[in-house]
């Protein structure tokens, strides 16, 4: 055992680490507009001035980086909506907490296309397989945590809403209409949005 | 001035105009399913032995095949989602008769890869041009319908809805969001649809 074998190993699988990051954050901005279709290893090597046959050795197949890709923009996403929501108080407060921070997300927006999954989910919802259950897991992550907070609402008589499942579809559906009409350029939208959902708070 | 001549060029003016529409029918599936972008002259001229040469002779450019795509995709969405509704009287009535007509449209599916304009508006959306302009126009174009028919419902006491765009806006979303759903499996959706919509005539 030569103990500088193992310093030369922890300094390449660092710096593959590193690589890895890189590669995946600027993929992520990629397939927010082009879409994952969009990603090939060629485009990022281009991109970023390393070899495509580095990226490839990476991540192997194309299917691996887009699974990649779909993670690390829910973890972006969770930095961005779900973590500075979970500041307020469970129930009401946190759910407009996460309503308003996802409204933010999409106008400013965090990825350059507008929202992830409202680009990404139409494409690959007909074709079975890993980068499909990725996105179709995430967005019922999202769902659950909308009905989860919409739960806790109604216990605690903050509303009346009698099926949190179905009020979260409708919340959920309403901020993907949203992203594409702020994409459209409807300077509108995100009044648009916080009505529809003060609508089904009420109702 | 020989008639023979107005003959031929009316022939070839036909069987132009037949390719047009074959060559339009195909792409109109092969979008629904792999996009817009996922059209090609070549691919296209491979699927239906003829000529690339051929197709791009009839079309120019790829962009004004998307768009003649998209115009046909619209023309099929009328036949089987919006002149059968009309059956019934303006109001209420043909309004349920829109959201089953559509909900079929997107379960049975009418295009193999479910709504046309679920899959391809995320992508074009935040690209300027004449493909985003007729798809924008088509969808803005379906929530007026709606909005038109809340707003005759409404006028005749059917449902108390204050603001007809705003309950237009909360239906489409919801029908795109069922149709991801019908798309992943989810044998519920479109009772969930219903249900959802139940819920804003009501409000």
């Amino acid at each position: 055992m030569n103990p500088m074998n193992d310093v030369v190993r922890d300094g390449r699988l660092l710096r593959g680490a590193r690589s890895r990051r890189t590669i995946v954050r600027r993929a992520v901005d990629v397939a927010s507009l082009a879409g994952l279709d969009g990603l090939s290893f060629g485009g990022l090597a281009t991109d970023l001035g390393v070899s495509k046959a580095g990226i490839q050795t990476l991540f192997g197949a194309k299917e691996q980086l887009q699974v990649a890709v779909a993670e690390a923009a829910r973890k972006a996403f969770e930095e961005a909506v779900v973590r500075p929501a979970s500041a307020q108080p469970a129930g009401i407060a946190r759910l407009r907490a996460l309503v308003e921070r996802w409204i933010a997300y999409a106008a400013e927006p965090l990825f350059p296309g507008g929202c992830f999954w409202a680009a990404n989910l139409p494409v690959f919802d007909s074709r079975p397989g890993p980068v499909r259950d990725a996105l179709a897991g995430q967005q019922q992550a999202w769902r659950d945590l909308i009905a989860d907070q919409l739960r806790r609402a109604s216990d605690a008589g903050e509303v009346g809403v009698p099926d949190a499942d179905l009020a979260a579809f409708q919340i959920a559906a309403i901020l993907t209409a949203t992203n594409t009409a702020l994409r459209l350029g409807d300077d509108g939208a995100a009044d648009t949005a916080r009505r529809a959902v003060d609508g089904i708070l009420r109702a």
